[in-house]
């Protein structure tokens, strides 16, 4: 199914969020709800799930169960994915923690780092391996995402390594920007953008979104 | 000024690749040049540009030194912002490590957590308090803006303290949807959904962007 990535980015919100807010098989939520939840507007989200084939009802709203099991079925894989961590530093730890038990479709399956003293050390269940072992392991256990939290300076190197071994996409944590071939899926979070972001739409109450 | 989030993330962006990039007073760069970096159309670089006032030179671009400057003016506010981390476990010693010198309009201030060992500890040069005496200090050092990595149970709770206490920003890493004031200016950053997008790229040669 083509989807736009800010939809996909949305639909995996509604439903982490339903998840949580699920309350049985035949609770319904209203557009106007979720969009509310979210600070989106139930245009949006109606458009949203008209995309994936989803109508709700005027009365009741949509069914939360087949909602949930509709953006599964869209956005997920049946077999799930397999990631792997480069640079197993304070934000590889942090985001081996966050792999949650209920969300098996996506396995934190290795990490990688440079420093003796994390090799071999298991972080929340997932091994920590040399980073000279990093095209084996991407074989070995068939990595096609990675989770990029090395030195800025380290980070294309290991990308080139990285896609030359078969990774299929990339989320950089990095302060880097990263080269990849049109056909690896790259995606690039930078908190200080997020802070300038916020610092803006703050020193002003003009600045209203 | 009023411009919508979005156009803000890709200056803030923009900045930093040019800063990184610069080379001289006198260096000037094309829209597409600048957009094929970013992974955006030139369209969407120069419509950005065009916002804040400036227009490139056909023959030769825009001014590199120019087009910081004015970005700055825009996006920055002239005494910075002091910024405090909620939660000084792996996320927000890494977030921590993220200060750069050479962006002082923000500073990191503080942080807070609620474990002992942690309190009075110097991450990076940044003192570590009690939660209890986030209010205090939120007061005595102008925190404006706060990075929350808490845990997702405690977010809401002390999202209401921080509000509170006269905080007008947050980032928040948990994964806890935040009910704030509308006058709050609230951006959420969940991992998960990132690397759900990146499978459901990957999954399928075509789903393509």
């Amino acid at each position: 199914m083509n989807l736009p990535p800010r939809t996909v980015e949305r639909l995996s919100k509604y439903r982490r969020l339903l998840a949580k807010t699920r309350k049985g098989d035949n609770a319904y939520i209203f557009s106007h709800h979720l969009a509310n939840l979210l600070n989106l507007t139930p245009v949006q989200v109606r458009r949203d799930l008209m995309l994936i084939g989803l109508s709700g009802n005027h009365r009741k709203g949509y069914n939360i169960r087949e909602l949930i099991m509709l953006i599964g079925k869209t956005i997920d894989r049946e077999e799930g994915h397999n990631i792997g961590i480069v640079g197993m530093g304070n934000l590889g730890r942090a985001v081996t923690r966050f792999k949650r038990k209920n969300e098996a479709k996506m396995e934190i399956v290795a990490g990688f780092d440079i420093d003796p003293t994390k090799i071999d050390i298991e972080s929340d269940g997932v091994p920590c391996y040399h980073i000279s072992s990093v095209r084996e392991q991407i074989a070995i256990k068939g990595i096609e995402i990675v989770v990029l939290t090395s030195s800025a300076g380290a980070a294309q190197s290991i990308t080139n390594v990285l896609v030359e071994a078969g990774v299929k996409g990339i989320l950089n944590f990095t302060s880097e920007h990263l080269d990849v071939p049109g056909d690896i899926y790259l995606k690039e979070y930078d908190i200080m953008t997020s802070l300038e972001e916020i610092g803006f739409f703050i020193k002003d109450p003009d600045n209203q979104v």
